[in-house]
């Protein structure tokens, strides 16, 4: 097969050979006649000239009458002139000039006599208090040039100069196929091994935004004739294509196959991540591209190709990015091969704008939602160490990271529901978690990475909670502990314990399957300390080694039997029904920095916890004890 | 009547106070419930949670087999374990881990014995090459809280998690009432009087931008008990209510009177400029705004007044004004009384970000589609000088203000044919240009707040253009002159010349009326001269003191029989139907600062003016020479 092998194509060369040869196979936009008043927005295909004045008569400008101002000439304060009935003609503002008249004086300057002629005692001046006709626009006069925008005011300068309707740029018909044996549409119950068509839904938003419009085809299975047909059809009808999945080299993946047999394949792989199966093809002058199937992949690939063509189409310079200088909060390792795009979270910390690496997986889509920029690692580079300063491409306005409280430690499903809450009562306020264990918490707290860090590490010597840590890691203090919750952990189980387990020293039992918290979670230490304590050699419990980095994802592994025991708190075990062996109650409290405490963000932080919304919100989850939250803990230094 | 006479409330009280009102009486949004798929830039109603894993299944992260990892366990290089048909299962990336198997081996690390068995050469740690459910999202996890808009990859994350559909924040219903005897529906070819609705388009615009729905109802006459039903109906059907014009305290200003009637009015008359007489009202919980009747006002209105009330309903913090620093070119002079609203034009001529006020009018809809920014001139302040820094609120994105050139000076059609040349080569660029007559280009060159100044001086001593004028202004040189084109000046005259006016001197005939072009236009400077010349007292031609700002303008007044002579060029005059008399042929250049000449846009300038295209366009005009356009003259200093 002619594609089975990759290349490794620059970004910038691909994009640019492929506008090159779409414009020299007569890649253009069409155009269509609309209202004028439905066209805010479009791109006009045309200039647009006035056909009429605006105003389109002279009109008096205020109440009075109207003159010809010859006959004023001569008017003084002692020597008045006298109208006559038939030299003045009464009108109110807006009211037509009638013919032969050219000035207007106001009815505040009249002196009305007996015999119904008026005095007036000051010349009046040719074309005063007249709103000329063309005031605002002229007759003939380019109202817009060719593939400008239209603005509100724009439809109004139009409708003022009689032009009722334009020319505008077509929006793009952008054709999307989904393939693939395994694609379902989605749905709230698939079968094991379905998987969920939500690409196209993706893509067909992004293309939206970008003034595009597209038609989704139904799933193709993956089968040569099969997309042929598709990709034929949809290329008949649409302005551009895409064909979604089966653009890599593997056993079922004829993307690349069948465009060129129907068109041209330019490139077959850019040295991008994600999305390095990319094919860039044509059929004629329509552009076809192969996307990869994991929506990461997809959605980049789509950004960085096919939205260039989109403006291209309406003529339009591309969006200006707006970069930002960062301060990484993590390494960014990246090969030297490919040009990587990294999702990051960022947020103000004090002045320093800080960006973390969110998953770099491609099948992540919520990666994308919550990513506030795009870290792009040049090909060539291998990457950024920690406290690096990097440019970010940023997504979120900046004013939304001024006001994200960021929140960096051990995990608890409670965070969620702590930022809905304060953005609910402000919403300026936002609130961005990253779950990587209380002492990942605390070390960024050190770093000056974040405003909190939740935290429950218990010291095994004293049984006491989080404040001999705080001893060591801040001697010379610089924080504070906001009571949060207290909480119960234990092992959750498979519902209706199968397995029996009735202590913690049941889960070195044969058969069972553990699954663990990572290194470093609150979590992880209190298993470890138990495991210590109980006697029991780690390197015995099938699956110890096994790490997932929240409570919900430990449940969730417990909930599709792919585990048998895992530890964690109670509400995530009552979130999906599970059994569960109660240990301990902890205390799960945040720790936060001085230099952030005095701030509108962290004041709506103390009172959204000690609301009774919260309250209520956080019993009716289970397994949490409410012990005055939002008070501050005495470090006792 | 109770309203007639205005309040003058400060804008912010006046706004505060309304919301205040509405959140007491219940002003509070509406939700529905749409597919995931539509809901792209929507607002969520409350909290979305997923519904099940993503990944719903373990899946194989590669082509392999799947074994159990115990089977595995101490397989080493030298002593490789043997795995029995039954004891792996082979399977494809993406396929579904099967039950009671927990680790993938890939297919190249396995050795395939001739008895069916394969053997491994190194142990499998569990979990290896799985990809876990929930590795995306788990279920019960908070997808996206309230309150929050929907991002193409949200609606990824939403599907991905089971979610097919969610309550949203509904968009508000706006009902437009436009009201006025003299309204019509925008036509090309309105009787003198009549008076284009076209508010409601541009309404309908704006809130389209703010994710509100509008309706618009028919145009309602100026009759309290008409108005009075068309509210009631609207205050039925909407959410809120735009009642347009009327608003005043006039005698045919009904509206105020029925919003006090129906509902309620808070305030009448708002310190703002344009805009004073708003009414802000009520029907029950629902907001009626009272909107002035000329475009510009009304656009100050409903963005002031309506807009945070969108806000309010979609619970976001308004929209993050871009304020920049700009050199006022003009002084603008504003009463203490009103915080008033000045829309500008931007550009930035080398580093300088400059700002000039445009039209002032309340009618002067073009003025908003021109605008570049907002200047505010606070209640309190008499206004700014020229040269003063003013911060500006941009509407325009800042790399457009980079890449505009900005043309003040003599008028001609021809700028708005370059302005869209230039475009339409490079989408890069833009063009604004000022009609400032040519002495008021030079000067905008002097004090550096432009890039280029059409310009055609006439020394009268010499019959030279532009040369001696430059020398004198610019002893120093430090500019270029561009030639542009040579045309026709003449006068233009009503169509089949009723006056049988035959030479210039004619224009102070008896009975004719001249329209004359502003001062410190070049225009203006050849009729004063040409008057001179043939010994006509300015003072005896009657309407020698009625100045317009452009060729078409003068045109425009002569070809509606409110003007019968004035002098312009030829192309106006044609555009206009109009007879023509020559005078004489001038030279119309382009003045370029030195500092402005290495730049893309210059040169992008400068193609255009030589390019086939424009001389086409041009010569299709009509009156105009080109001699060797593009090319700089020689200044002889």
């Amino acid at each position: 097969m002619a594609f089975e092998y990759l290349t490794n194509t620059p970004l910038e060369k691909a994009r640019e050979d492929y506008i090159k040869l779409l414009l020299e196979k007569g890649f253009a936009p069409r155009t269509e006649t609309i209202p004028v008043c439905q066209a805010c927005g479009r791109i006009t295909a045309k200039p647009v000239y006035a056909h009429i004045c605006a105003p389109h008569y002279a009109a008096s400008a205020m109440d009075g009458v109207a003159v010809r101002a010859r006959d004023t000439f001569g008017a003084t304060e002692t020597t008045p002139v006298k109208l006559k009935p038939e030299q003045f003609i009464e009108l109110d503002t807006g009211d037509p000039i009638p013919q032969g008249r050219d000035a207007v004086i106001m009815v505040e300057d009249i002196v009305r006599e007996p015999d119904a002629s008026i005095s007036i005692h000051a010349p009046a001046a040719p074309w005063q208090h007249i709103r000329q006709i063309g005031e605002d626009i002229c007759a003939g006069e380019m109202i817009l040039g060719e593939r400008m925008e239209l603005s509100p005011a724009a439809i109004g300068a139009m409708l003022a100069g009689g032009v009722l309707e334009l020319e505008v740029i077509k929006k793009p018909l952008v054709g999307i196929i989904p393939t693939g044996d395994e694609m379902i549409p989605p749905c709230a119950d698939p079968k094991s091994g379905d998987i969920l068509e939500f690409n196209s839904s993706i893509f067909s938003a992004m293309l939206d935004k970008w003034g595009a419009e597209s038609r989704v085809y139904p799933i193709v299975p993956d089968r040569f004739q099969d997309i042929r047909r598709a990709l034929a059809k949809a290329g008949e009808e649409c302005d551009m294509v895409i064909l979604n999945a089966g653009s890599s080299a593997g056993r079922e993946d004829y993307s690349a196959a069948v465009i060129a047999e129907l068109g041209q394949v330019l490139y077959h792989g850019v040295a991008i991540k994600p999305g390095k199966p990319a094919i860039l093809g044509c059929l004629g002058a329509k552009p076809v591209l192969g996307v990869p199937g994991y929506p990461v992949s997809g959605i980049i690939v789509i950004e960085q190709l096919l939205r260039p063509l989109i403006d291209c189409w309406f003529h339009r310079s591309p969006a200006q990015k707006k970069t930002v200088s960062a301060t990484l909060t993590r390494p960014v390792v990246s090969s030297l091969k490919y040009q990587e795009f990294v999702r990051v979270r960022m947020g103000y910390v004090g002045d320093r704008l800080m960006a973390s690496p969110l998953s770099r997986g491609s099948g992540v889509v919520s990666s994308f939602m919550k990513a506030d920029g795009i870290l792009t690692v040049p090909q060539g580079s291998e990457g950024y160490e920690a406290g690096e300063q990097v440019e970010v491409e940023l997504l979120s306005r900046e004013e939304r990271l001024k006001n994200t409280l960021m929140v960096i430690g051990s995990h608890d499903p409670l965070l969620d529901e702590l930022a809905n809450m304060m953005h609910l009562e402000d919403p300026r306020f936002y609130m961005s978690s990253s779950h990587v264990g209380s002492m990942g918490g605390i070390m960024a707290i050190r770093r000056g990475e974040a405003h909190a860090a939740g935290c429950h590490l218990l010291d095994t010597d004293t049984g006491e909670y989080n404040l001999s840590f705080i001893r060591k890691y801040f001697p010379k203090g610089g924080v504070r502990l906001l009571r949060c919750v207290g909480r119960l952990q234990g092992l959750m189980l498979q519902k209706g314990n199968p397995l029996n387990i009735l202590e913690f020293k049941d889960i070195a039992g044969d058969g069972v399957r553990y699954v663990n918290r990572q290194k470093g979670s609150g979590t992880r230490i209190l298993a470890d300390y138990l495991c210590k304590k109980e006697g029991i050699d780690p390197a015995k419990v099938y699956g110890y080694e096994r790490e997932e980095l929240t409570h919900t994802s430990v449940a969730a592994q417990i909930a599709c039997g792919s585990a048998d025991a895992g530890m964690g708190i109670y509400s995530a075990a009552k979130l999906y029904g599970l059994d569960f062996l109660p240990v301990c109650t902890e205390e799960y409290d945040l720790l936060i920095p001085d230099h952030a405490w005095d701030s509108p963000m962290l004041r709506q932080l103390v009172a959204t916890l000690k609301s009774a919304a919260f309250r209520e919100k956080i019993e009716s989850m289970g397994g949490y004890t409410l012990d005055r939250p939002g008070e501050i803990i005495d470090l006792e230094y």
